[in-house]
This record gives structure tokens, sequence and C-alpha cells, in this order.
């Protein structure tokens, strides 16, 4: 058995080309990147992450430092679901979502790392292995640009060759986000996938109020439109308009998972592998969606989410998110002909280069 | 206004007498203790606090420190209820719920204690302020306790006053269960209250059966038989047995709060003001089960507890648990007449004696 010899947690925070906003989480500068290399006594080493869009690291970082890491070291690295599972029990009563997920899911990247680089495989093929390519769209973080940039972002966007562009709404107006979303997609033309995301800024009524308005524009998805705790919030508004609707990247566990594929008539399903368990509870997310009859589609993170989504028989779209951690990473995020392809490297194809880090993202720390 | 000024962050390890033991979170050894002092320029100051059973005290602090602190400094005090709201909001990417929960329960709690202080008003009279007193059972954590000294304990507590007593189940047999609940209802006699606590070990199949064999021992109700995350589940037991059931130190957001409420038909609902949003998310549970019919009891954390249960309308039973902070405070928990008695003492009524935590606990970090 691999047993784990070494942990390390690396905290930095990585600055953003520009300010970015969105409706509810306000300016980013930047965004914390915590990292976790695993040693086992085979001689591997694996590599997991998570991020945050600027608060909460230091907490992932000491939960990972003092409750993860003294209860991993001596333990067999190739039971990673078990691990998976017993971690979310040894920090359960402080737990059950919230940061405890982001920590669990750095650790459970990293030993699905370890386990890829033992047997020699890449993730797309131990995650599934449906396909080796999938559907991308590029997601702005924008609800700042003026009309005229967001344009000129949705035409760079096009030029790189995605098929696919999510916006961000939540104006406080909406006829300001309707002339957004025509003006888009007026660009765009009729061929392009476009969704649009709310940030859960808006009431229910305001939700079905943007529905009828964004109608003529074709829009394929309708993201977070209102909190994601009101369940039943979701289905109203389904059950009020023809909108497609979608959320994920906050459901932090499978019952939350479970509670909204019950209860929210999502036209489809969102996860995020660095805040839901993992490559362990992404998995589980995307079985749960499979059951459901439901595509799964990834938030952030798509230099390793490219892997996790094509590998799905039931695969949506990768978002190609604007915090631009595969910048830092020895295999940026590929595009083929408009569709995302996976790494053909042995673990999660995510390694990162330490160095450029070194130069360019403010180390908080080591440890 | 008066304007945070200051703010301190406390994480110390308290012993424990001895080894206690529930169901799921195993044995304990100490509590931690994660205390928020808050300053404000008109020169009072305010004391909250969170604990954990081991776990979770380093991201505690971290998030505190780094995330919390920043975002305070400079605020008005007396905006308690915005505060608690906006902090919620500036972490929301990272928290509904866990390690955020805790962090937000400890400063909400000190600005209680600074309001208090400000307007000369004693908590009970604050949050409510239907009556000083309440009833009281002492709650044992004693799964690993043989028999006898199960029955030594209880002993105990009866000879203190107390006229309701709770006891863990959970073992590995129900037929063990059964003996210990036989022989704790043989001893306290038919007039004193009687509560058990699965803390969650338990499926609905077995929640069922168990209720089943305690039957004949006039239960008063059953705590958390199964993970609290299954509001449905806690439905189905409902439906099967006729056994009031409650739960509630679990939930750390009012969404929590309102899923049992609407989904799980307990009987009775419990928060703990140190995990679900400080003194001011315990009022909003509170609020919710009077709404809903239900009486209001608190987890933990006695010697602020018995201010808010006291207040309430709707008040329920106040446990007296296990982990003594009140040991280390200058009015330690009073019982009168089998009733526990709210302090008057403006604030909070909850002042540590330093001196006593710095002899007998461990100091992790002041900062
Ligand atoms: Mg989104
Ligand atoms: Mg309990």
């Amino acid at each position: 058995m691999p047993t784990i010899t070494r942990i390390e947690v690396r905290h930095l925070k990585v600055p953003l080309d520009e300010v970015l906003v969105d409706a509810k989480h306000g300016a980013h500068t930047h965004f914390e990147l915590i990292a976790v290399i695993i040693d086992t006594d085979d001689g591997l080493s694996g590599t997991g992450y998570t991020y945050t869009g600027g608060k909460g690291g230091h907490a992932i970082s000491a939960m990972l430092t003092h409750d993860l890491k003294p209860f991993l070291l001596g333990t067999d690295a190739e039971h990673v679901e078990r691990l998976h599972d017993d971690m979310q029990w040894h920090v359960h009563y402080v737990a059950r979502g919230g940061i405890a997920s982001f920590a669990i899911s750095a650790v459970d990247i990293a030993l699905w790392d370890l386990r890829g680089k033992r047997s020699n495989a890449p993730l797309w093929e131990m995650a599934g292995g449906a396909r080796k390519s999938c559907r991308a769209y590029r997601g702005g973080i924008d609800l700042n640009f003026p009309l005229p940039r967001l344009l000129d972002e949705v035409r760079s966007y096009l030029e790189r060759g995605f098929n696919g562009v999510k916006i961000k709404v939540g104006q406080p107006a909406l006829a300001d986000d309707v002339a957004r979303v025509k003006a888009v997609r007026e660009l765009i033309g009729p061929d392009c996938t476009f969704m649009v995301d709310a940030n859960y800024s808006m009431t229910v009524n305001e939700a079905i109020a943007a529905s009828r308005a964004f109608e003529p524009y074709d829009i394929y998805w309708f993201e977070e439109p209102i909190i994601p705790d009101d369940y039943a919030g979701y289905a109203r508004i389904a059950d009020a308009v023809d909108m497609p609707l979608v959320m994920g990247e906050n459901l932090h566990t499978e019952y939350e998972f479970g509670y909204a594929l019950e209860r929210s008539r999502l036209s489809f399903l969102q996860a995020d592998a660095s805040n839901c368990g993992g490559i362990t509870g992404w998995l589980r997310a995307a079985g749960m969606a499979r059951k459901a009859g439901l595509e799964i589609s990834s938030h952030g993170m798509q230099e390793l989410h490219v892997s996790l989504v094509c590998a799905q028989s039931n695969a949506g779209w990768i978002e190609v998110h604007s915090f631009p951690i595969d910048r830092y990473t020895t295999r940026p995020f590929e595009l083929d002909k408009s569709l995302a392809v996976a790494p053909d490297i042995a673990g999660t194809g995510v390694v990162f280069d330490w160095d450029k880090l070194a130069q360019q993202a403010e180390r908080i720390s080591f440890q």
C-alpha cells in the first residue's frame, strides 16, 4: 500500500489582469490558490488544489494543515473514496459544506493525481472515459464592463474559437441587462450558444421578469437567477417561464445536489471539483445528474474540469472561467475546432509552473 | 455611532476531565474555545465566542483574523443584524454554513454583548424578555460509559437538582441501547423528563426500530436519529412511529432551519448560537420555530443559551452540556428549583475568567 509520508500546503494570492465584477461577490482583484502536495512512500507525488475569489484561503489552509494533514499522514493513498468520506466525518461538526468542502477537495484531487500517476492513466480515462473532447464556452466576469468593452471581450472569445459565451446579468435596471443581452446576441449571431448568469442577485419574481425579457435572444441557460439555498424558488421560476435553469457552483455536498435535482426543476447541473469534494464529489454529482437525465457541466478550473466533463456520457459544457489558473500550469487549456481537449498526461494533467507562480503570485504561506 | 476600533481573536484548547464519546464524533479529550474581543471607540468592550469538539478551531480563528476582522474594523457596532448579514455575504462563496457559521457566530455574540453593555440591558431582556427562568436538562456524552458508571452519572444529575436528563444511544446492538434506556428510566422514576440522542448514527429503518423499542420508557424526544441532511428521512420516521423527533445543533443557516421545519415533521427545534450565526441567527431560528408552533431549545453553551431560551414565549429546554465552558466564567450556570436562571448582567452575562483559562487551558493563538 502506498502510504502518505508528507503533505505540504501552499497558499498563494494570484493577481488578475484587471478588476472583475459580478452581481453578488463584488470586485475581484486577485484569486487565491491553495495547493496540496502529497508524497507517498513509493516515491510518487500528487498535487491537488482549490481556489477562492479572495476570501477564505487562510481558513482552508488552516484546516488542511491542522485538521486534515495529521489525519492523513500514514494512511493508504490508494483508498481515495474512503479517505474522502473519512475526511468528511473527521471534521463533520464544523463541516457539511463551507471551508471544509474546499479543503477536502484539494486533498481529494491530489489523491486522484497520485492514483493516475501510479496506474499511468490520465484523468479523462479514470473518470469515465466517454470521450477526449467536449463542448466549451467562455464565461466572463464582466458586470462592470461598459457595453463597448463587453462586446470587445465577446469578440475576442469568438476569435479564440469559442462557439459558446456567457455574460453576467444583474444590472440595477433590467432594461440594461436586456440591452446587453440583445447586443451580444447580435454580435455572436444565431448559431453561437449564449448563457447568462445572475449570481443569485434576483428574487423569484425578478428572475421570471428577466426570463421573459431575455426570451427573444435564445438563451441556452439562465444560471443562478436566485440564491442557491431556495431550491423550491427555482422550480417556481421554471413553472412560470420557458427558460432553462442551471446551478451547482455553490452546492458543496451530495445532499445539496440531491435537493437541487429533486426540487429545483433544473435543465442542467453544474459542479465545481474545487468546492464539492474534489474529483470524488464531482463524479458523484455527475452520476446524480445522469440518473436525473441531465447533462453535467463545470464551473471554473478549466484545466482540470476538461478531463472530468469529457469523460461523462452525459457531458455538458465546460466553462472556461476568468480566473486563469491554467496560465500557471505546464499545459494550459486547449481548444480544437471549438472543442475542449483533455490532456493525455498520467494523473490529473494539471502540473503547476511553480517558478512562474513564484514570479507573479504573492506567497502567503507554504507549510 | 460606536465604531469598532480593535478586534482580538483568542484560540484555546480546554482539557476535559475525562474522555467523552458519542456515536459519530468519536472520543473528545478537550474542546476548543475561540473567543473574539471587540472594542469600540466609546470605551466599551464586548466578548463573543464559539467552540468545537476539537477540530476546526484553527480555521475559525483564521477566518476571523484574515477575513472578518479587516471587514469589521471601522464599522458601526450598533448595526448588529446588518453586520451579521453583511458578514454572511462578505465570505459567501466559501460560506453558507461550515466554518464561516462558527466565525460569524463569535463576532455576532460579541456585538450583542456590546449592545447590552451600551444600553445596560441583560441578554434575556434584549432577546425577548418572556421570562427569567426556564426548564433545563443535563445532557451526557456517555456512549462509552459502562452501565453502572452511566447510572452514577445520572444519579449525580438528579442530586444536582435536574428534573430532565439525556443520554447517548447508538450502541452497536439496539438491545444494549434499550437496556441502558430501561435502567435509566427505572433510576429516575416516572416524573423525570428523559431524552435520548443518537448523533445521527442510525438509518431511517434503524431509527424506526429503536423508536419502537424505546416506547415503554416514555421518551420525551429522540434527538438526531439520522443525518441532519436527510430532512425527508426524519418525516419518514415520524410517519412510522409515535416518537417526538428533534434536531438543530447541526443546522447552520436560516435555510437549513427552514428545510427542517418544512420537511422533517419535528416535534421540537434546537439551535446553537455558537454555530447558527450567533444570537441573531439563534433568534431567527426561535422565531421560525414559533411560527411553526414548536418550542425552541438549545444545544451546548448553557451559560449563554439560558438567557436566550428564557426570553422566548415558545421556550423549550436548555441543554446543560458536558463541555463545561461555564466553569471558566465569572457566573457559572445556575439552577434554582430545577429551573435555569438567566443572569441579570448587562450584555450577554458571559464574562470569561482569563486567569483561570491561562492556568488550565492551552493557549493556541492570541492575535
Ligand atoms: Mg456562475
Ligand atoms: Mg445532540
